[in-house]
């Protein structure tokens, strides 16, 4: 069995399921055969056990202690990703005859709009398609419906690299917030939201689990009429052990934050990490004299996924396959855009940003002497 | 980090989730570092990778076979567990003026009727509620309604201990079952259902995917205007991969699969170690003078989850204890129900079975030499 370091496997720059740190997958690997003082495999132990109560409890309570949230607000973990989550918002909160306020800011967010809303009203007030979503607005130029049920945007755009610097919406409408990949990667001003939901497969966990924070004020409103598994007051009631939850999951998103408490020192030390990996990686394709070209407007660049392209297509595509055969795994574009994309989340290490440096410094200088450029 | 024989931790009898094997659990555990010959962690690795899409292709493969199923079935593999299921079949299946027929024979098949219908219309035509649920009907005793749009039943009552030795309804109406706690337990003639679903976290893998097989004519009458996370043909036509679906535990479904027709040589063989297992716990209660005292009816007990009282609460207070001492875990009831359990699933051995009597055997010896009973 491999119990090395991870060196000795590919450092994965993925889009999501993205890299988690290593000493964390020691305690995952470890609780496969038995979970330490349990004796049982986290595979096999029961939801209903003291042990993983206790679980689902101190997850919550990092979470809260991370964002430095109190107790007007709810900390959950479902199953069915953002995806269900772009259901089950305007399910719970816009009745008949009301709209809701959404930015189009690139794919998932145009995903978050275009989930089925059985004839209800969504108001885009924003779109960045005509500039093919390189670039983000200002809480300055935007007409906010002050009337609007709630008002929705996507914090980060894993896909096109960008992420907004400021909060935004109104104080007086509902903050409804996609934090799917930039959760817990740096310090937020979490109380300025209503509802915050985050997929865990970026920074936090593995697929299968989504972290929701809702305030109370909103959850009053939402609609009780919904079945249980879609219902935010009815799986509040239950911490989340509303039916059997995805325990595995879960567990490692506790790891992760005890890791990002204990380990790191906190979001505002985890902030300063990704923010040296995405700079030092942006400096470096500036000063490529134009070899590597980032996609994103500077002002909006996103610090959890370098967007760049090459000066050719076939040269991205040599670029990816030297890259892989040097264990950098993950580094193509997303399929609807194509390019590069260095995704740059939590569990991934300065070291790997460098190693990924170091090479395409190489690539670049070896392709400038061959006159492929 | 222990890596050592599961013999060293303790044997789980837990209701779910339950035990899987140790071979399986080892195979897991490696692919925590980094699955072999990928060089990733199955936790950080993409839903989108050539890999993953094969472990899915194979599983679905390895499903069928084992099942005999053939290229009219579809094999999903989804979140949100049977409780999700409880709606979506009825909002997919279930138009306006139509009925469906349902059996409630314990704790699950009530789950499955009292979920939210927005006002659609159940008929149950059988409930073993005065009878606490030990017993089961038989086709001859029931009057099915020929023009339902669909049959629904739970083959296997985890909490009571009891499971159909025959397959329910008619061949006219479309037949629905709640596999979640037999499911791959044994052969089953699959071809006579039109829908079956089952979570993992019983007999093949851990919770947070939950394995559904829909028979192509039945899928052509779905409601076509649920969201994709809720929509039976759009998660077909994506083969499970709509959204990020929960890759680590499709992964351990595919090792379980693979485990069934590998190591174990199919659902017959699977079901006759199952079988031997219940037997030998069975006969050793019938035997037992009556100190431990089976819950179902004989001609309805599960093979899958062995329920027996003690002669008095305080006695199996006491049997939980001293079976927790000697690492005998998870023997409690269903919290609604109380008594002992003993789960008897896919992963158990046994050896397990064997030493669990051992235990009861003296337990019984000792407790009757004290004059408690």
């Amino acid at each position: 069995m491999q119990t090395g370091s991870l060196s000795a496997n590919q450092l994965n720059f993925s889009g999501g399921p993205g890299a988690l740190p290593e000493s964390v997958l020691q305690k995952v690997q470890e609780s496969i055969n038995a979970i330490p003082g349990v004796g049982l495999s986290i595979l096999g132990i029961s939801h209903r056990s003291d042990w993983f109560q206790n679980v689902v409890s101190q997850t919550e309570k990092n979470i809260k202690s991370l964002l430095g949230l109190d107790a007007q607000y709810h900390i959950l973990f479902l199953q069915g990703g953002a995806t269900q989550q772009f259901s089950m918002i305007p399910l719970s909160f816009l009745e008949p005859g009301q709209t809701a306020d959404y930015l189009n800011t690139g794919y998932w967010s145009t995903k978050s709009i275009q989930a089925p809303q059985y004839g209800q009203q969504f108001n885009t007030i924003w779109s960045g398609e005509n500039s093919k979503f390189n670039q983000l607005p200002h809480n300055d130029n935007l007409n906010f419906n002050t009337n609007a049920a709630y008002f929705h945007y996507t914090s980060n755009e894993t896909v096109e690299g960008i992420q907004f610097q400021e909060i935004m919406g109104l104080d007086s409408v509902p903050r409804i917030c996609d934090m799917s990949s930039d959760f817990l990667s740096k310090p937020v001003d979490a109380q300025k939201f209503d509802l915050i939901y985050a997929h865990a497969q970026k920074n936090i966990g593995p697929a299968g689990v989504t972290v929701v924070i809702i305030k109370d004020s909103l959850l009053q409103q939402a609609n009780p009429k919904l079945p249980g598994f879609l219902n935010y007051a009815t799986q509040i009631k239950h911490h989340s052990v509303y039916n059997t939850p995805p325990v595995f999951s879960i567990y490692v998103v506790h790891l992760i934050t005890q890791w990002l408490i204990k380990d790191i020192g906190g979001l505002t030390a985890m902030g300063q990490l990704n923010n040296t990996k995405a700079q030092t990686l942006y400096d470096f394709l500036d000063h490529s004299h134009g070899f590597y070209q980032g996609r994103a407007l500077q002002k909006d660049r996103s610090m959890m996924n370098v967007v760049f392209n090459l000066p050719s297509l076939d040269l991205e595509a040599t670029f990816l396959n030297e890259a892989q055969k040097l264990g950098l795994s993950g580094l193509n574009g997303h399929r609807s855009i194509g390019g590069i994309r260095a995704s740059l989340y939590n569990g991934l290490s300065l070291e790997a940003v460098e190693q990924l440096i170091l090479f395409m410094r190489h690539f670049q200088k070896t392709m400038t002497q061959r006159g492929e450029t």
